[in-house]
């Protein structure tokens, strides 16, 4: 294969074959084409797309740059979920044990917060003791006995995105939509899964702003799930206020711990059973949500939190383990309804609170954010709580309350 | 200044500012900006192009990326040519001493031959003896002797560009015109020119095909040598059949001396003179026809080719130095006119019989090519001599006689 001809070729729109891509990739993965032409061929793949076809052809080359999951043939439907992500996400966190419930195993393998969108690992991590470096043989013995694990992506997982997704980040070729569906995608069927259900956001607080593009990359990632042989689902969820009342890692935790438990804000409660109902063999939307309320899901967590290292008996006081050394009330200071929580906003007072990384470096404090915070649609007067600040100092908080403030409209 | 930021920038379409550009090659030039952001820049550039204060910035930043020639205070007006390329171009090798008669200095830095294009630096080294490897200090103290000199670039000139046309030619990024402009423009003005005339081709034998393209990369060109304040003159020709009636390093060279002695195709002849006219201080077109009967140009190439290591009194019988094995006539089968010499298929035949690279690291065979090729417009008889090809071998010749026969036609 000539690379530069390869990356002329879809430089000049045309549509490159299987071959091409799944050479390039390989030839990337073992260092014979050089991160210079890959990032060239990103660039050209920002101006002039890919097919389905073609996308289809990347992720699975990306997918076989590395390792997959492999099961016994006695293994049961093999589900997960993926979100674009939003503030105040938290449903993989119920998600993964509700799901585990019903005759399904639930590899879910999540990342780490960066920018204003938290990770599902950095939340788990608040549960002392919570493991997420589980190997791929220790995973599939995890799901034997209980049918669900919730790990980071193992080294041997997709290596050709990992280091394709450090090129993009600083190459400014991240806004891809087939690069964006290729990454995402290859992570997730690494897991071998039957089924996905992949919940794509947009408005305010998500990655996009416009819900024909949310809908546009919904759409390209069913063909690629399809293409490859995977039932796969897309839900579109708008995300201009945060989900539920909580932002920050423990504090999501604990509001997670109570939906699991058949409580929680009602927005949290309905996504939850709404993304699981759309991959389950025997349980419906009703069925899921008696699992919530007689205590099924929460064993089920219990039994997940045990088989990664927590300890489940302390669950009880988890909203004491991570005490924020302020916590302020928020009141508001007009009367009328709530027109909007700008979900952007929150997440970036999060974000300067200290909840999430600006780097992938930087590190977290478990406990910041914001709960209580209150929802749109709701009626208001003067003086009554909107939300709590949880903050490491004073000066913190002051500024996330004046954050605050504006993110919530009251008309 | 944040590199991705930059890339971003420019792939949105956007306009750099000088700084940016500035700070992006020197940074690249220093080892802080990797290849990868480089090449993307590279492809965001060819996708979104440069307006003409950019390209002047990019010129500007490669130049200032190595070391300019400097001249003393006595030094007259100093001037050089550029041609884009085609098949037979050996006109540097007569414009440079022609040019030279006159009140000039001519500090001519050429290239080497890559694909169908020849390379003056090739055929100089045609001439036994004949240096190209020319310091910037005894360039200028040959120019203070005999107001010449032709060479290769120097290490310490443009480093930036030497790197990035090496990324170029591998990451599908060459045919992108404010990067083509920079290229030339920062090489040639590191001659620390006063005037510059560039020769821009077009046709079947030239790297644009199209008029169209041609004169919009002359007047980009022309615009950054104004907005680095250099006389610049733009002349478009026509390359539908080779220039002359030669192809290869050691015919063209010959060729090239006819001309430097009065004689050689009048085509030929012709735009050397109208191209060294735009540059002049003194002489106008009928004096530099006069420097080429009267001896003065030939005197001029005597002691350059001395002052560089070569033996002037050998060129006399300079046709015997470089016998081809195999030389054999090409005649006509038909009668009629020659209505095409096709450039292209001719400098694809000469560079298959060994006259030119298909890579930077193939060896040149000076004595191969074609010579007494018939021009378009010649009435023939069928027998009539059209060309005769210059081979290694019988079998070559063979196989370059029947693509010379496919280059004309005759109706």
């Amino acid at each position: 294969m000539h690379v530069p001809s390869v990356i002329e070729k879809k430089r000049d729109g045309k549509t490159l074959s299987d071959s091409e891509i799944r050479d390039f990739i390989s030839g990337y993965t073992s260092g014979s084409i050089a991160e210079y032409q890959m990032s060239a061929l990103a660039m050209a793949i920002y101006f002039q797309g890919m097919n389905a076809k073609e996308t289809a052809s990347l992720t699975h080359a990306m997918l076989e740059s590395g390792e997959v999951f492999e099961y016994p043939k006695t293994a049961p439907r093999v589900v997960d979920k993926h979100s674009t992500g939003g503030i105040g996400d938290k449903v993989s966190l119920a998600l993964a044990p509700l799901l585990a419930c019903d005759d399904v195993w639930v590899p879910m393998i999540s990342g780490r917060g960066l920018g204003i969108t938290g990770g599902t690992l950095d939340k788990l991590e608040s549960i002392p003791g919570f493991n997420v470096s589980v190997s791929r043989k220790d995973a599939v013995a995890q799901l034997e006995k209980i049918g669900v694990v919730m790990m980071g992506q193992t080294p041997e997982v997709c290596p050709a995105d990992k280091r394709l997704y450090a090129l993009r980040d600083v190459t400014a070729t991240v806004p891809s939509q087939p690069l964006i569906v290729a990454s995402i995608m290859s992570k997730k069927l690494a897991e071998s899964l039957d089924a996905l259900v992949l919940d794509v956001k947009y408005g305010s607080g998500a990655f996009m702003k416009e819900k024909s593009d949310a809908q546009s990359l919904a759409s390209a990632m069913k063909r690629v799930g399809k293409a490859m042989g995977v039932e796969t689902h897309t839900v579109l969820n708008p995300m201009e206020e945060p989900l539920g009342q909580t932002v920050g890692n423990a504090l999501e935790v604990q509001e997670a711990l109570e939906t699991l438990r058949g409580g929680g804000p009602s927005d949290l409660r309905k996504i939850v059973i709404s993304l699981a109902a759309k991959v389950t063999v025997k349980a419906d939307a009703k069925k899921l949500g008696q699992w919530l309320d007689d205590g099924t899901a929460w064993a089920k967590f219990e039994q997940l939190v045990d088989a990664q290292g927590g300890d489940s008996s302390r669950l009880d006081r988890f909203a004491s383990i991570h005490p924020a050394a302020v916590v302020k009330d928020i009141k508001a200071t007009s009367s009328g309804e709530v027109a909007a929580v700008d979900a952007d906003t929150i997440g970036r007072a999060s974000l300067a609170l200290g909840a999430g990384r600006s780097r992938a470096d930087d590190e977290i404090n478990f406990s910041v954010g914001f709960d209580q915070i209150v929802k749109t649609g709701t009626k208001v007067t003067s003086g009554d709580l909107i939300g709590r600040v949880h903050a490491a100092g004073d000066d913190a908080a002051k500024s996330a309350l004046r954050q605050f403030r504006k993110a919530v409209q009251i008309v």
